[in-house]
């Protein structure tokens, strides 16, 4: 677990690319191309040599690697979405069974889309196993939802206001708690490390706010009249990196206001458990490390957006804003993208 | 004035230049360098051609320009904070004073920051008439405050509650009405043109809490008991673009919840008047093209933290979002900056 010296620094853990480290030609990467639009970036080297190696159950090849201009595309005779969607399919299926790729022990059956298609009306080229996102480098989606409980001032049992504590320079005749969850010790990534009360990842063809009332009752237990209480405040993105690859991510980001006698309950096994902190607590934990990295973003935002993380009590105010705000240079869901 | 089709094309409108088109070395674009650090970006080659000109009083050259490179910097001879300073001081007095620069008859007797310096405890190189900004193409900065009143959800006279209006997906018990500034008519820039209740920008050394309070007094007659309730929200950031050269502008943005029996009045008359509007009014004179487009963004920003404009009745959410937080590739307050 990483101690981190202050916000930036936390920040910067999970925003740990800069986009001209991405698309330098000069590292090892391989840039994913579909139809000549970029949609992911292929860190690790062994990966470009299986693709390379790969030959369909007909005995062709169905990657073409460019050494020179480093990129990888799908052979000229795959031109088609269902073509190029049955043969990714039977392809990944196939390392499974070979388990090809370590990351394939974390199977997931559920399909993510990769965006950048000008002809397809749904704007996908085609979906890919989740549990390989990272190895091809694409851009992914996700719902994180703030879940908090407002408290009168003289109500809640420590005071959290932020004019008070120091923390931030807001008065406010309320203070803020939130829920934490504490992710399963089972899960295969980050196991045991703080969470938003509940988030998940958007599939193909899901809409932000059906992710949201459908994990809010599957991870914590709240019925879809209150989450449907959830209100979108925008999203934030980041550029990490893990062993597998690249983990260029958006997440659309909810507050939540919970009723102060509702209590979240783990339904589906995701979430260990669950523990109310003020925002004094939570920025302490955040900076013990116990966060899972892209987390501690949303918990950042949200303390931004409310006042409680200012420009004159953060030196470098705008450097976080603008780590969890990263351009990401392939393209998502709408019609334009620029870097 | 531009009518826009949508949210997404009245925010180019103002983030109008990718970075790459501003890093660009193909254009005509030079870079100002001080001391190897890249702080602004000059667009007009007559601007060039006049600094490579200038001579000081004692006839040195203050500006060296490396045609291969594109770079403008500072001779050699002018190496403290202090020379450069007083040499920049007197260039621009002498500039003005031969009306060399258009933008100079809209002096504005207010120093900008040039940050970026790793060697003075103010982070900064040096300041800067604010009228030449653009002219260097440096980045700037100001704050911006959402001056709104809330009503209980059956006491406004037209309901702008999301829900029932179609615009958002939220609910609330609340509808929220924007106060609205139009420009004097006399002012030199963007004269007429819609803008918020209050803004301003931070000259060198100031606080944006402090310019907050300062503006709110002088244009809008916010006492400070009231101005000091506001809270910091984030920042916007976009890239635009005049006849005169770049505009890179970080804005600290601030919501101010008035009361509902508080009326904004012209102070120093930098506002002509000041309107109420709901979110659905707001929109449509965000679309008609009245609005100053970065102000337009801080409106843009404010829907989007409040759940006005979600996911799922805009289309282009994310990229919306990406141009109001643009990466700009200069140094600002704050120890850490990465592209």
């Amino acid at each position: 677990m990483n101690r981190y010296n202050n916000i930036c620094e936390a920040v910067q853990n999970c925003d740990c690319v800069p986009v001209n480290d991405l698309l330098d030609l000069n590292s090892l990467n391989y840039r994913f191309n579909i139809d000549s639009t970029l949609v992911g970036i292929i860190k690790n080297p062994e990966v470009v040599v299986d693709l390379d190696l790969y030959k369909t159950p007909e005995g062709k090849k169905l990657f073409c690697i460019n050494v020179e201009k480093k990129t990888v595309t799908f052979e000229d005779w795959c031109k088609t979405r269902q073509e190029r969607q049955n043969s990714i399919d039977i392809m990944l299926a196939d390392f499974r069974k070979n388990q090809i790729w370590h990351c394939m022990k974390k199977w997931r059956n559920e399909q993510y889309p990769i965006y950048g298609s000008t002809t397809e009306s749904d704007g996908m080229f085609l979906t890919i196993e989740r549990c390989v996102a990272e190895v091809f480098g694409i851009r992914t989606f996700g719902v994180h939802i703030n879940g908090f409980v407002k408290y009168k001032d003289n109500q809640g049992e420590s005071s959290s206001k932020p004019a008070e504590k120091g923390f931030g320079s807001s008065t406010s005749l309320f203070q803020i708690k939130m829920w934490v969850a504490k992710r399963s010790l089972t899960k295969s990534t980050y196991p045991g490390m703080l969470d938003q009360i509940v988030a998940g990842g958007i599939s193909a063809g899901e809409m932000p706010f059906h992710t949201l009332i459908r994990e809010c009752e599957e991870e914590a237990g709240i019925p879809e009249n209150i989450a449907s209480r959830a209100i979108p405040c925008g999203s934030i993105q980041y550029i990490n990196k893990t062993e597998n690859g690249y983990q260029p991510e958006t997440q659309y980001v909810y507050d939540l206001e919970l009723p102060q006698d509702f209590v979240p309950i783990p339904v589906d096994g995701e979430a260990d458990s669950f523990e109310l902190l003020d925002m004094e607590r939570l920025k302490l934990r955040m900076l013990s490390g116990e966060y899972k990295p892209n987390c501690l973003c949303v918990v950042v935002d949200f303390m931004i957006r409310h006042g409680y993380i200012t420009p004159e009590n953060e030196p470098d105010y705008l450097n976080i804003i603008d780590s969890i705000h990263r351009s990401i240079p392939f393209p998502g869901p709408g019609s334009v993208l620029r870097i």
